[in-house]
This record gives C-alpha cells, structure tokens and sequence, in this order.
C-alpha cells in the first residue's frame, strides 16, 4: 500500500512510529516558518507539520506550494502536538513530515470540497465525483452500505436466501410503464426492465424457495419528479405458508433491527391502523403518526346553526393545533391563504381560538354562540390555547385539504422532528380503485394481492368495497414498505385479471405462466417491498433520495456527468431493426 | 405461519410433541392399512403416517387420494419410528397425522421432481421454477446464496463499500455490444445496459472511496454460446493508494476466505506465472494446473535429423503423458484423429511410447534412432511409462493446439479431479493486441489499464510489446476473475486512447468525463471482477454457468419460461419515438 495508516488512524499512542499516509489536500496553512497541511481521506483528517529549519527548505517549499485537493504521499514522525484539536480523533498529534510526494496535481475544483460547499445543484450534479468527496455527502452513502449488511445479515440469519431475479424480463401493460430492451437476436422484439421482481419472487415461492429475498434495481419510465428515479432499489422479500400476521412481526424484525444496528435508536412497537381509519382520522393513507391532531368531524356540532357553507357540506371536519391560539391574525390569514392556493385547493378556512380563559375566538361569529363553539372544542377534546382548523366540502377532498393543513401545521409547531421515528402499519387496503380515465378498475396494490376470504361475496356486486390481505409500512408519513398475501390459485388469479378488465386471451398472453404455475402446487405466500432509496432518505433525516443514491440521474432523467442518454450511431440502430421516428 | 416446524426439523428429541407440517407430498406408499406420505420441503422430507384403525377412515382415505406435488397441511404427534431411516436427518421419527388440508392441489408435473430427473433440457427451462423445485438445483442457487453472504462479509470486513451503480448508462464504443435502451424523455437518445461499472468505480476512487465492491448484474449483447449469459454477475471492485500486490493479497485472501467458509477447502499458496510463461509452457493464459505435463520446446534435438515436417517447422513442442505408454495403436490413432479434427486444426501427431524397459517406439522411428528419442525424453523428463506427444507448425497455432491436446489428456487420464482446486495469477499481461479485422491494436484488458512503467518508452515503438500492471486469477483453467492496476492521469489515458485508434474528439465525446476527473485529484488505483456466475460454476463443480443463475437465458438469449423478449404494442413503440425496421 502507498500508505502505512489511513488519516483516520493515528493516535497518541503511536508517537514516534515512523509513517506513510496518502490523500487529499485539505488545507495548507503557512505561518511564521511552518507550514501545515491538513490530509484527509475518507477515513479522516490528520495535520502534517513542517518546520523552518528542522525541515529541508525545498520540503518547505513544496509543502507550501501544493494546492487543494492534490494528492499526496507524505512520510514522517507521529509527534505529539502542542495545541491539541479534540474535534478530530487524530487531533492530538501531527506527522512531522521527511519527505513528500505529489502523487497527482489537482485543478482548482469547480465548488468547495467540505461540509458547507457553495456548489449549486447543477454543478455538484455534472462532478458528482467531486460532490461525493465531501464528507456529509460520502456519509450519507456509507450509512447506506451500512443498511445493506444490516439488511443482509438480519435476513440470512431467518434463512431468507437471496436470489438474483432476470434484469431482462417481458413487457406487461399493468402498472407504470416500462424501460424497453430492443433483442438483436430476437429481430422485432423487446425486453423490458423489471418494475419489481414480483412475478419472479412469487415462481420462487412455487418452487419451494420457502424465503427470498434480494436487494434489487427497479426500473419505472414514468415522468418524473423530485423524489422519483428512472431506477431505484428495493429490498424484495417473498415468504411461503404464511398469514397477513407472520408478513408484519418478520418485516418489523427487520425494519427494528435497522434502527437498533445502524441508528441505534430502539423503535419499540409499531402500531397498527386500518386504511380506512387513517383515511378518517388523518385524510391520508400515510399519517405521520409523530403528533396527533387527528381529524374530528363535527357535521352534527357545525350544522343547521345558519352557516350555509357548512350547512351545504357533506363533510365539516377539524383539527385543534395545540397551542396554536396565539396566532395572530396574520398568521391565521396567512394559514388561509395557503388552504386556498390552487395545489391545496379549500375554499377557506374556518378558525377557532381556545383562549386561555376558557372563552373562544372563531372566524364564524356571526354564526356560533360561546355554547355552540365550545360543543365544537369538547367534542374535539380541544385544549385552552389550541387553534382549532375546520375545512368543509365534499368528503374526499375536504379530507385531503386537511391532511395537508395537519402536516403543515404539524412542521411550523415543529412536531415533525426528524430524530423520532413513529412506525405503523396501515391495514386493509381496498383490493381495487376505479380509474375515471379508463373505466375500470386498477389493482390498487397490483393484480396479485389477495382479497380478503370474507368480502369474496362481495367481488361481483360492489368491487369497490372488497378489502386486500395488503399492507404499508409507514413511517413518519412516509411509505417505506407495501405488500399482500398473494393469490396461489390458478381461478382466483384469474377472476382477479377479469375483474381488472384482461380478457382471457390478455391475461393468458401475459401471465399464462403464472397461471399454470399455480397448478402445479403453489404454496400460500405474501411479501413486502420496501424502497430502500427511501428507507436510507429516513434514516438519514433527509426529504430527498436522491442524496442516498451515488449517481443519480436528474429531473428529466439524464446523468449529467456522463452525459447520458445520448444520441447513438446508425450502425447500432440498423443491428438492432429499429430507426427514430421523432415527433418534433 | 401454517406450520410450527420445517420438513427437516424434528428429531427423536421432539417425540410426543403436536406439530402443523406444511409442505409438497414427495411420494404415498399405501400398504396394509397404512398410508406413509414424505412431505418435502426446503429444509428436508419427513415421514406422515396414517394407519387404519387409529386415523379416522375419512383421513386414511385422503392421504392415500393425495398426488405428487400436492401442497399440504398436517397436524399430528412426532413418534419415533420402529423402523428407522439413517439416510435422512429426520429418519428417526415420523408424524401420525391427525389432521390433514390440502392447501393447492397439483396436476401431475411434466418431469419428475427428484435428483434423477426424466425432464429434459427445454421441458425444465420452459417450467424452471418445477426444476427449481429439485433439491440438486436448489442447493446449488443456496451455494449461491452463500457466496454472496461470505463475499460482502469479507469485503466489509476489510472497509470496502458496497455502492449501486447505475444501470442506465452510456453507448460507449469500445468493448462488445451494448445493450440500448431508448429514452421516451430524451427523444432519440438511448441508456446502454453497463458491461460493467468500470469508469463509475474509478470516479468513487477520484471521490475518494478508498475501497469500492459491488455484487452487480452486467449485460453484453454478444452471440451467445453455451457459457455465456447476456445478463451476467460480477463481483467489482476497486481500492485507492495500492500497487499490484496489494491486490494480489487482498483478492487471495476473498477467495481463500469463500473457500474455507463455503466449501471447507483450505485453498493454500496462490501460485503466480507471467503470461509469457503461461503461453510458453501451457499454450494458454489460463493454465490448468491440475497437473503438469508442461511443454517442452524440441527444436533443437528433433530438427535436423532428416524429418521434414519437423525441419520446416517453427516449433516442435510436446507433452509428456504420465503413464499413457500403454495406449494401444487405436487410443493413439484416436488421439491423431481428434487433434486434426477443424476445431483444433494439427496437421498430425507424433507420439513417443518410453517403455518400462527403458527403449522407445516412435510414430517416427523411420528418422530418429533410439538414441535420438532419447534425448527427446532427457529433454523432457519423461519417464518409463509416459507417453511423448509432439506437434509442429506455427509457434502461436500449434502452442493452441498441444494445449487443448493436453487438456484432454489431462480428462482422459482423470488428472482433472473436480474436488482439487488449484489457483493461480497470471500475471504481466501484454497492453494491447492486434485485431486484424479493424486494423488497429485493441485493449487486451480495458482501455482504462496503466502499463508497466518500464515498458513505456516502447508503447511507440513496439505497442505490441508493453506490458499491462494486469492480472488474471485462474482456477484449474478457467479464468474467474481480472483486473489491473488503472491508468489515474489525464495525459497516459490520452496517449493510451491514440494508440487504441480514438481521436481526440472521439475520447473527449465518450471518457471525456473521466479524463476530466483525472485533473481533480485522482488517487493510483486498481481493481479486478469476478465472473460470479462462473465462481460459483467452479465451487459447485459444474461446467454451465447455466445451473447456478435462477432464471437463465437459452442460447438464443429467450426466457422460454416466460416467453421473452416479445413483440410489444405499437403505442409503446410510438411513446419511444421508433419503430421497426425489419431485416427480414
């Protein structure tokens, strides 16, 4: 090695060891006859000293003329420092330096390479190279290595066995869409990339795999967004002769495990809701369950009391803020406002304060006596010096507005801590969701969950009303995690794929080999994925995936340091059978 | 879960305990009375037992209707058994059943699930997860599993980080054929599929890594034979501030540590050959060193003694076979006839037979005296009993041919012992090779591969002559891994992408990233990969790399299983901004 010890690894009781360190120029600092560099890798940071007099002037010299970001070979003495530095593991010595090398010069970097750094996105984006080399960059990528052997380990030590699923697979209609693969040998047709490995996982199942699982690339071609990637990963796990129950106490092993291993931070229980209560209590399939403010609704207390806007609503529905009543008008104003903007889309806000006198303080006065807005706060359980928020209109709308009010006003009181992590399970998922632009169904988790045994019945007459054997993991109002107990019947799969709209002839095409699979002895089984970009965004304490992702593409998802995708040669079309057909 | 204990769990310490089974029916015995059923499983078979009498008549009758592969559900009493099965871990007990579900009922498979199996190569691709279901199969995809567990354990234990690189990526020139994906975003341009994360695993050096591994899925659009896979898997990696022996030690430890874990196999010294002395004397970059029979040049004692066919040759080189003096005319005549079959291409074959009596009887005894032949077998240290095989010809033709003769020979005399593994680096490999087609000196490794520093001053004289800082590790002659140490500065990858033919415009448009990189502080580093697949091939003693990947691709790159690649719909095509252009 080019070098004896890391810049992480010296310590006082090394003083006097002759050493060999590499790496990169963070500092060089030239005062009064010395000369100081500060050498960094990943593993740290260690100070070289030279020194008029004791160091050859050349030495000297050299060491006072490298720039940032070179890279070095230094040789040298450990020596114990006179001004210790207790923010860095190595600060209490330095390497009096004998001799140095430039192993490779360095331009001046395009932005700053430490912590704070004045690189703009885009620049960090085209040297994301260099971006990496900062250390709360690198740090984030490092606690997702450290996921991955925690992920790996807790799952081989429940004899899950880790199975690589094809890359190349088949084009299927259902779900978003796919990446395709034009087959040279194949004239005329296509691979697709996987979206997940759900097909593979559940036939790994039929051959008695028992547990799978693998920690893999998906691809999805869909528009994309800010925490959406052209290819993401996910940690896919498949569990036979299972129930709902054993699916939820494995996987809240695992996701337990990670907090414990990599954050160490014990979870302790993780609670359980159905999809239908968090639609009602937080207007949202993924509350944050990190403060409470659960929704109240107060048609029977906000009605027939002559406020036609309510009167005319299906729904009246509110939160209290705890302690919120201090709000000034502006603030209250401002809360209104933002209800209203287009992506919120409420048409106002109605506003109660809880004073600390126990009187109250509403936006509604005209039209609510003392009497009728303390009815409003008791059935609210509301507190003196609570603001109470109250929306109106139609059901699911008026439900979506105010989850988004609750989490904005759960992030400006600052209940939204990234250091708590409150996990829960969501439950009983509906199996399918009418889509208004095609007229059908969709499979709200995908057309292979299984119904619930007892809302079977209910399959012909009011599709919409049978729950699935699905689940989400949730945590701190992410989704982290979803799956269901499948189906592993070649009759019910195949009633499923009717419901969905498929005729016999589209389902057969695409997944006859599931279908007969199924009837050659198919084990009950279920599983989960979790998207693993995000899981590390969580861990983290970060909104954006793609900080957890090491080259990641942007938002029109090209890779802007590599350039990629590019234009390419006619030669390479003309082998595979296929010409451009552009638009513009 | 739908059971309480696996098929390969319960032992005669469990008798007396109720236990659930679940699992497929292996076989039902029905005799006097009583129906015997072996439930199977991942982990093992155990033994049901019903009896006439003590189960109900009902339950006897449904064990004895139950079929193959049949998915079932049992409840019952762990009994020790009166006539016990030592073959099996659980032979000493069995379950008298109680209680019996049959959870999927199976139509009668198209082969038999068993180690012998009636199925042949296309019936168990087209229903692989029934193949699947075999136990010789399974285990070799649970070696699999093993192997990746022991390589991460190993790799993190020694600080390299596993990092994701992407999958959609760039059309590069240089290397096979890329694999294209069109972008629907980025109207007429197209990802290519990675053949491997090089240029990204040398950027995370230039970030600063230090120590990069990834277990990664690489694609390469060749015509494909019997051991190649599109889709195939590596083990990458790479590591900062280190000469060539330091991966040399690092990568011998990683497959001594899979050996010892894996296979029990203490792995002992690593021997290490230049690739002058591989071809010098076995004919071949990646000897099997299984056993010896070595080449030995005879120009110089079979020239000049009146054969012409020898006199005219450039080389007369041969092989000692141990103890296959005794062939017959026939094994010999055998012998003649393989080596000028076309695929190996000899014109003919000289054997020497040294007798035990210490006389020899040569195919060309016409030329040389008893005198003469010895001396060919001083030369070549054969002893009484061997038997002396010559070719002539062209140096490079005819070193290729005595090395496939003497791999066979190797075969024929079972000197080729599945269960030895004899490791070896080669080393010293040339920089470039000529390519007659396109004219022009290719990377023998990869453009990105540093030569020796000595050689340099040759790379304009004599480019053939460099020597790369290259390496292969090769396991009883099969090559499973190489790298190199890299080139890390902008001015050698120039000077190295003119010699490879590129202009400067040309490397500027594909690696211009990479050189660019290089000006920012980029560390000396190098690496290797290993073909996984092929690992594991070697471990499990197979020859296919075909047997150790779950869902392979036949050879003409279909998944017959699920019918892939396919013809898509032309809204897909259209969305992509293509279309077909058939050749056919």
């Amino acid at each position: 090695m080019l070098r004896t010890h890391t810049c992480g690894e010296l310590r006082i009781g090394n003083v006097g060891e002759k050493v060999t360190l590499s790496g990169w120029v963070q500092r060089v600092r030239n005062k009064g006859g010395l000369v100081w560099v500060d050498l960094r890798d990943r593993y740290g940071v260690t100070q070289l000293i030279f020194e008029e007099g004791s160091s050859e002037q050349a030495l000297l010299e050299k060491a006072a003329s490298l720039g940032r970001e070179f890279v070095i070979q230094a040789e040298g003495e450990v020596i114990e420092r006179t001004s210790k530095n207790n923010k860095i593991p190595t600060g209490d010595i330095e390497v009096k330096t004998t001799s140095l090398d430039v192993l490779n010069a360095a331009k001046v970097p395009p932005f700053v390479i430490e912590d704070e750094t004045d690189g703009g996105e885009d620049l960090r984006m085209k040297y994301r190279y260099l971006d990496l080399r900062r250390r709360v960059v690198r740090e984030k990528l490092q606690l997702r290595h450290r996921m991955m052997q925690e992920t790996r380990k807790f799952m081989d030590g429940l004899d899950f066995m880790e199975v690589e699923t094809p890359v190349l697979i088949k084009s299927t209609p259902e779900g978003a869409r796919d990446f395709l693969v034009p087959s040279r040998i194949n004239e005329g047709e296509f691979y697709a990339l996987p979206q997940s490995p759900q097909t593979f996982k559940q036939l790994l199942m039929v051959s008695g795999f028992d547990r799978y699982f693998q920690i893999v690339k998906c691809f999805r071609d869909e528009d994309l967004r800010a925490d959406r990637q052209p290819e993401f990963t996910q940690i896919d796990c498949e569990m036979s002769f299972v129930e709902q129950e054993d699916i939820l106490t494995t996987f809240e092993g695992l996701v337990k495990h990670l907090f414990s291993t990599v954050k160490k931070v014990e979870l302790g229980e993780v609670e359980r809701m159905t999809f239908a209560d968090a639609m009602k209590y937080y207007g949202n399939d993924k509350p944050d369950l990190r403060f409470d403010m659960k929704f109240v609704e107060l048609n029977d207390v906000a009605q027939n009391k002559g406020f036609k806007i309510f009167d005319e609503a299906e729904l009246v529905v509110g939160i209290a803020a705890p302690g919120a009543a201090s709000y000034t008008r502006k603030q209250v104003d401002a809360l209104t406002e933002w209800v209203k903007r287009p992506q919120i889309g409420a048409k106002g806000l109605v506003y109660v304060k809880c004073n600390e006198d126990g009187s109250f303080k509403s936006s509604v006065d005209k039209f609510y006596s003392q009497e009728d807005l303390k009815a409003w706060a008791d059935k609210m359980n509301a507190q003196p010096g609570d603001l109470i928020l109250v929306l109106s209109g139609d059901q699911s709308a008026t439900r979506k507005q105010l989850s988004e009010l609750r989490l904005k006003m759960g992030s400006d009181l600052g209940l939204r801590d990234k250091n708590v992590f409150k996990p829960l399970w969501v439950l009983d998922f509906p199996l399918l969701e009418w889509d208004e632009e095609s007229a059908r169904f969709h499979a709200m988790h995908h057309p292979f969950t299984s119904p619930k045994q007892e809302d079977i019945p209910l399959l012909e007459e009011d599709p919409g009303a049978v729950r699935a054997n699905a689940y989400d993991l949730v945590i701190n109002g992410v989704e982290i995690g979803g799956g269901s107990i499948r189906i592993h019947d070649r009759d019910t799969q195949k009633t499923m794929f009717k419901h969905l709209g498929f005729t016999d002839e589209e389902a057969q095409a695409q997944f006859g080999f599931l279908m007969e699979a199924f009837e050659y002895g198919a084990p009950p089984h279920g599983g989960i994925a979790f998207g693993f970009d995000r899981l590390c965004a969580i861990f983290g304490g970060s909104d954006s995936i793609r900080d957890y992702i090491a080259f990641p593409k942007n938002n029109s998802g090209r890779d802007v340091m590599i350039d990629s995708p590019s234009a390419i040669a006619d030669e390479q079309l003309k082998e595979l059978s296929i010409q451009l057909a552009l638009k513009k």
